[in-house]
């Protein structure tokens, strides 16, 4: 199944949602509705919202309901993106400038801020107590994730449990909400919201697997950044876990992570890591873990009856891992 | 009535809000669990949470209900404290070192974000729709108006009106959602409800009013901060706006916001102000105007069966503009 006609079965719900977001920034000073404009406008999929969408068609497919509950899933998922952007001081994204080096960072913590409350705002107009609850502890999932990550010791030593562990957090978490909260304004049985949710929550590892294994060997003009980029932020994923794991008792990553070296010399020590991680068997390594949750987010669909819509779903999930390739 | 006894109708309350924020502080890793109990512990009165337990002692006291709504309401406000603190760049509050002084701006970010995540999770947990709707509108309100604030020029040429506006959001707001839910989880009529709302929103400001005028002739001890630390700040409040309209032509204000003025010269005008305020009527009309809000407050009561909860709601009203004394 082409990805046009994975997302033409919710194009409606979709531009639904684009208009909601772009509700969202209509506010009363014109600057400001330039800039939320300007994150919320997007060159990207809108895989969470798509993710409610498909999920609702599997049963009562309610857009009034639905288009509330995509549209708080993306704005939670901007409001982090803005917020991180701070956090790491980042001045693009996607090659498109951040809010951050437009703004002063005071101002980029407040359209944050906005973003947040607009989400939950959203999120309360889905009108059901459940998708609230599972909502907000979504949000206390990632705000919980990066606080122990900024938290934890950056020496390049991370486990692949540590990893998964973040991504869980990080993305896996909203996924989850996404899916699980499309399938109950759809009236499903609860077995159907579990097996929705295990859909969720595997697709979205496979996706920052996919993300991560990008950042390594993807595309620079349209990722509109470097490759490298995570290592240079300090932050070590898979593929560069896998390159570590071989080399056991080298600390091929604390390298980066040494104090007393000058930028120039931090620069050349991660471009020797991702050439590493580019030449071993690290990028394939990643890719079937990726596979493999891929395989396991298509299996729990196994209960579902056959329908279009779970044929969708299915397809979604294979198209994620395709990115990698 | 004393000060004592308007609490201690709802000691228990407060008591068991006390311990949720501590779990709230309950965190994997120490050194944030230390941080988050630094921002969550206080000398303050617990002013908002005591009002959302006494608008519910007016009706079915349900503490199981009621102290999650308590808890997420003074997280709401303890997380725009903490990222108020990073955008005005403070070091400290009541003399107590804020988180930014202690930690990264970035940390403290997530650490906000955390606490109004909690404030969601433990929002949800009054299952009531009305009451999380109230919520996230409240949230959004708070936010917008810190956006429009961000945004407005900063020449001190502020007006009356647009002061009020700005601490509607700021501060009555919250009140607002505090006395209202607190009504709604007690299961009070339509029409009380309404009327503990208004309660609620003229006791805001006029605390916010109460707390403006301190800023200029507080004990500075007790405040842990100087006077004149809103003017250094850039915010200019009612009594310097009083002051600013008895000299209508003279741009008393704007002086302090030039541009041109090194911090040393800023920081005598700055004073020269605050002996102006304080010389002149400002405070007395700032603090008439207070006094005046406190009676719309007691009057919005009067549809209320008189009861002993009624009496602490009223005697909290001229506590509130007692300490403007």
């Amino acid at each position: 199944m082409a990805v046009a006609s994975i997302f033409s079965a919710v194009a409606e719900g979709v531009h639904r949602v684009e208009e909601s977001l772009l509700s969202v920034a209509e506010v009363e000073h014109p600057q400001i509705s330039a800039l939320l404009r300007h994150v919320l406008q997007t060159e990207g999929k809108r895989i969470r919202p798509a993710l409610v969408l498909l999920s609702g068609k599997l049963g009562d497919y309610n857009l009034d309901r639905l288009v509330p509950l995509a549209t708080a899933v993306e704005l939670l998922h901007t409001a982090t993106l803005v917020h991180d952007d701070v956090i790491d001081n980042s001045h693009t994204r996607r090659g498109v400038p951040t809010l951050n080096s437009l703004i002063s960072g005071r101002a980029t913590i407040l359209i944050g801020d906005y973003l947040f409350a607009q989400s939950a705002v959203f999120a309360t107009k889905s009108h059901n107590l459940r998708v609230m609850e599972l909502f907000s502890r979504t949000l206390a999932k990632i705000c919980d994730g990066e606080l122990r990550n900024v938290s934890s010791s950056n020496d390049g030593s991370k486990s692949r449990s540590e990893y998964y562990r973040t991504i869980e957090a990080k993305t896996a978490a909203l996924f989850v909400a996404a899916t699980q909260s499309g399938a109950i304004l759809a009236n499903l049985p609860e077995r159907e919201i579990q097996a929705i949710g295990a859909y969720g929550y595997n697709v979205g590892v496979a996706f920052q697997i996919v993300d991560d294994i990008l950042d390594f060997v993807g595309d620079e003009r349209k990722m509109g950044k470097p490759v490298g980029s995570d290592l240079r932020q300090g932050t070590v994923t898979l593929p560069a876990i896998r390159l570590a794991e071989s080399f056991p008792d080298d600390g091929i990553l604390a390298c980066i992570f040494e104090d007393s070296i000058d930028d120039a010399e931090r620069e050349r020590r991660i471009k020797r890591v991702v050439e590493m991680v580019v030449s071993s068997p690290a990028i394939r390594l990643a890719r079937e873990e990726a596979l493999s949750f891929i395989r396991e987010a298509k299996d729990a669909l196994d209960i579902l009856p056959d329908s279009d819509h779970k044929r969708s779903l299915l397809a979604l999930a294979d198209y994620i891992v395709e990115r990698a390739y």
